[in-house]
């Protein structure tokens, strides 16, 4: 559990999470927003998956926004593959929230995770929407409480603040997290909320959360999975009166938003479930970086690869062979990879290390495959996680 | 084990295996001989994979042939990422046995599976290369033994034999195969050898082992790795005097190999380490055949899928996804998926099934995923099997 004192809100955000009966678990929150006092812009990045959450379809209609007010998250029922129903129910929280702050239905962004094809008891959430909003807050609790009524099988509440100096002042940045990376039973979802009291356009809201998310979320990885759900929403309300007017606050402000979107990110991995090992795969030297990626996430997603780590077995084997899998490269001459700093392969041939050694460091729970190409300037890294027995008794074990 | 009276070599046809001395127990056979007493018309399918062994190197420069004796196998050794010496290695390897038959090295093919980055203990090979022929045969025993000697995790020798009825009279086919579909400790190689007694045009054994084992071999997945040695090789003599003149035969003859290739890749699937499912993953409906091939082939290899099957868990949503996740449906609208011939999922829509039944119905082992597009013609079907812990502990445990 974080320490509460390291996260708050920015100026003008209030949040609150409560049970509202989806989860069985009477004590288990499932019903969050995330409120701002005045209009905020708005930006999203969806699921690329076709099968994708009616909540998904409809928060997708609704950024980039300039007057989004707030965001209602339940988690329990992802209201998936739930057809017109699904649909209608989603519009119908979002109208319900809007309702009790005088806005527009369309004012109002949603999310859910949780089981599949389901019907979303969408009733028990409108009847708990006074209760919601009686314990609307700004306190490091009330965050902490709807970062927990967003979670699914997370172990714990994901939650990162930050203070930006720009030229024009201080602005806050605030992100909330959820997901085991699809690695949890039935179709867990990433879900990430982005706060700021910085003052954006449009535009630059549109432009900086894809560069964020693509540095970020989308370099981890769990088996591969996209889900049907995932999402990440960015509100900024303007309130600190900092805006990003000359270049380098701007550029200051993306670093910050991909950091904080990063470290998010590394909390998933570290929360998936089963996991022994946090797993960086360092791709450079490929011919260009769509090829680092391809190579970066083929080794990530390998079985073999993820097993061996479980191990801690130094198998340079399973990496090489899965680089050569890939066909970004002609052959194994061009590749040479070191674990945890230790060469274990160098253009081609085997180097003779000491696999007591590489294995002991591997013991750490900390795996760094750096793969090295000799073809150009292509880089990529992805996070990810091993593969361990309990992974496999969590997933086979759960029934539906 | 097989029962050896159900499989016999073809005329002309002698096998050996022997204990050589890469694999460290003395009693298993670790060198084979596939000879044949006159030139056959021969042709091969490698691995993709832009890392290959020596072997794969070698061999595929020499077909498809039409002078080719003998096919030498050894196990326990890839000889793989060896560089020029493992080059110089498996060259070796053919010259002496071309020796032993008064051949030129080129009528030699050659296949190693094993541990990968070792240099091939090539003197080892050469020294035994008198016993293996002392050795050869033509009874069930000898072919048996010859299978064994291409075994590396497998737990039994994987042989059919087939006669096949032609016009000009009867044929005769045998195959043998080695492999845990890559789901084995360090780099298990897939390898296959087809024998036969046919009268074959180079331009028909081209043209047939391709066809064959696209839907054969690579209809088979257990976590999507293509090793760095996979290797089907066909050897026709035609000392039956039996050829393939009319269209009729020509179809006959492929559709044994294809069978016979088939029943050769479910053994496999049969005898991967740790596997409790064997799933068939049948997709038909789709727009093209290619897009059912990438979506039988993603929800084969998805590893939420494979967990699901371990726990006998009708999970449908898991499925549904992973059809969405290829990109290749526009919504799940279009999907319908029945599991065991239970219908769970219609056209966008949960279907109200009782999951005890089709738990139980899981619970049989056998697996059949029929995924139903309403796109146009396209079918493509894969068998795989499920991930257990089991499967985890061999892959995690095994210490190069």
């Amino acid at each position: 559990m974080p320490n509460s004192s390291t996260y708050f809100l920015p100026q003008g955000f209030r949040t609150a999470g409560i049970h509202c009966g989806i989860k069985s678990n009477q004590s288990a929150r499932d019903l969050a927003v995330f409120l701002s006092e005045s209009d905020c812009i708005a930006a999203g990045v969806f699921t690329t998956n076709k099968v994708c959450g009616a909540p998904v379809q409809i928060s997708r209609e609704r950024v980039p926004g300039e007057n989004v007010r707030a965001i209602v998250i339940n988690s329990g029922n992802s209201n998936a593959c739930t057809g017109e129903q699904g649909l209608a129910d989603a519009r119908t929280m979002t109208a319900r929230i809007a309702e009790e702050i005088n806005s527009p239905a369309e004012s109002v962004l949603v999310c859910s995770t949780g089981v599949i094809g389901v019907p979303l008891p969408v009733e028990r959430i409108c009847d708990h929407v006074p209760e919601l909003f009686e314990n609307l807050g700004e306190t490091p609790e009330h965050l902490q409480h709807a970062a927990q009524a967003m979670m699914t099988t997370d172990t714990f509440p994901k939650i990162i603040s930050r203070y930006v100096n720009l030229d024009g002042g201080t602005i806050t940045l605030t992100g909330v997290a959820k997901g085991a990376a699809m690695i949890a039973p039935n179709m867990a979802t990433m879900l990430g909320v982005v706060m700021s009291d910085v003052k954006l356009t449009p535009a630059q809201a549109e432009d900086l959360l894809p560069i964020a998310v693509n540095q970020s979320f989308n370099c981890i990885s769990v088996e591969g999975h996209t889900s049907t759900s995932d999402t990440v929403l960015l509100m900024a309300n303007g309130q600190s009166n900092v805006g990003l007017d000359d270049k380098g606050d701007l550029a200051q402000f993306q670093a910050a938003v991909t950091t904080l979107c990063t470290d998010l990110a590394h909390m998933i991995i570290r929360d998936a479930e089963g996991a022994e090992h946090f797993i960086t795969v360092d791709v450079e030297g490929a011919r260009t970086f769509e090829d680092a990626e391809k190579i970066a996430h083929e080794v990530a997603n390998d079985v073999l690869v993820k097993t061996a780590v479980t191990g801690n077995d130094p198998n340079w084997g399973r990496i090489v062979s899965a680089c050569g899998r890939t066909g970004c490269i002609e052959s194994e001459a061009e590749v040479s990879l070191a674990i945890n700093n230790h060469a274990v392969f160098k253009k081609g041939k085997p180097v003779n290390f000491d696999e007591n050694v590489v294995s002991k460091a591997m013991k750490t729970g900390e795996v760094i495959l750096d793969i090295t190409l000799n073809q150009g300037n292509g880089r990529w890294r992805i996070w990810t996680c091993d593969l361990t027995s309990e992974y496999v008794r969590l997933n086979s074990e759960y029934t539906t």
